[in-house]
């Protein structure tokens, strides 16, 4: 094999995943991952640093995302709406993936240590989107808390788009769970 | 030293925190903790499993009268108005403990550990709270959703609570939070 992979990494948590999916996490070890994708364990660790990583190597480019969606927003936007928008940017980049996020939360879901990762990663979103926030002008308490209902609208609409059976966009959901968070608070 | 102990559990709390905030949490150890406290290791075994749970020891008592809180409320309650009261009902229990509650804060912030540990047990809430609210009638997503609003109302107020020379109640920074939602929600 040369030392051009085509697509090594996505090939690698393709088959990080799997085999995460099939025997668990704790059981699966980065030889096995680098087998099934056809490649040596050397192109593993140029592109993860360990298995851990394999299922968090999206988080950082997410958040970027995220946070370049909120500083572009029209300057006359309301906080709410450029989240809105912000959401709506996000649950784009989720199409066609939806089979790989059920499968990667059901991993993170059996391990301790994974969620646990997993919730500084949203606690790290959360930050990064109250500074873009305050750099708009939104003041305190309203930044943080805009922040807040934009975490937890993704964590529950994703949860939802996830389910088994379901369908619908992610952008469905997205939208559903912000109008629902509007609904609860103005207290119907 | 007799068997008894009178306060040994809070008496270690407060050891505890004085040192982690003095020299660092990974810089203490039991013995150290115990010694200053007037007890014994043993004793501190009774007390807690490990040095991390010292820091922890409330957290289950707080989500259980959260949860209580949350399922007693008057039936024909609003979902937010729910929150609203175990927000209120939260925030006596923290009254006198706002320079204990400024310490813990710092230290947990200055580990990465003990940070994971909080986001958990904020995720245990956020889940526990989400079962009261379904028990009480309330269907999916505003049940997750109203949960969700709450720990970020909880999370705000609190950081604004044990700010620098502040001196207003938890009670008022609840309040002011849940209020600055309810505004950022509606597109104020």
């Amino acid at each position: 094999m040369g030392r051009w992979e085509p697509n090594a990494r996505e090939r690698l948590a393709k088959a990080a995943l799997e085999l995460y999916s099939e025997r668990g996490y704790e059981q699966t070890t980065v030889a096995e991952i680098a087998k099934l994708a056809g490649l040596t364990e050397r192109t593993f660790f140029r592109h993860y640093a360990d298995k851990r990583e394999v299922l968090f190597g999206g988080s950082m480019a997410l958040q970027e995302l995220f946070v370049h969606t909120v500083t572009e927003a029209p300057e006359s936007a309301a906080p709410i709406d450029v989240m809105a928008a912000a959401l709506e940017t996000v649950s784009e980049v989720f199409v066609g993936r939806r089979e790989y996020s059920r499968q990667r939360y059901a991993v993170i879901a059996a391990n301790a240590e994974l969620q646990e990762r997993e919730l500084i990663k949203l606690a790290s979103l959360a930050s990064a989107l109250t500074d873009a926030l305050r750099l708009r002008g939104v003041a305190e308490p309203a930044a943080s808390l805009t922040a807040e209902a934009g975490i937890a609208v993704f964590k529950v609409g994703f949860e939802r788009w996830i389910a088994a059976a379901e369908e619908r966009t992610m952008s469905h959901f997205m939208r559903e769970s912000l109008d629902e968070l509007k609904a609860v608070t103005a207290g119907d």
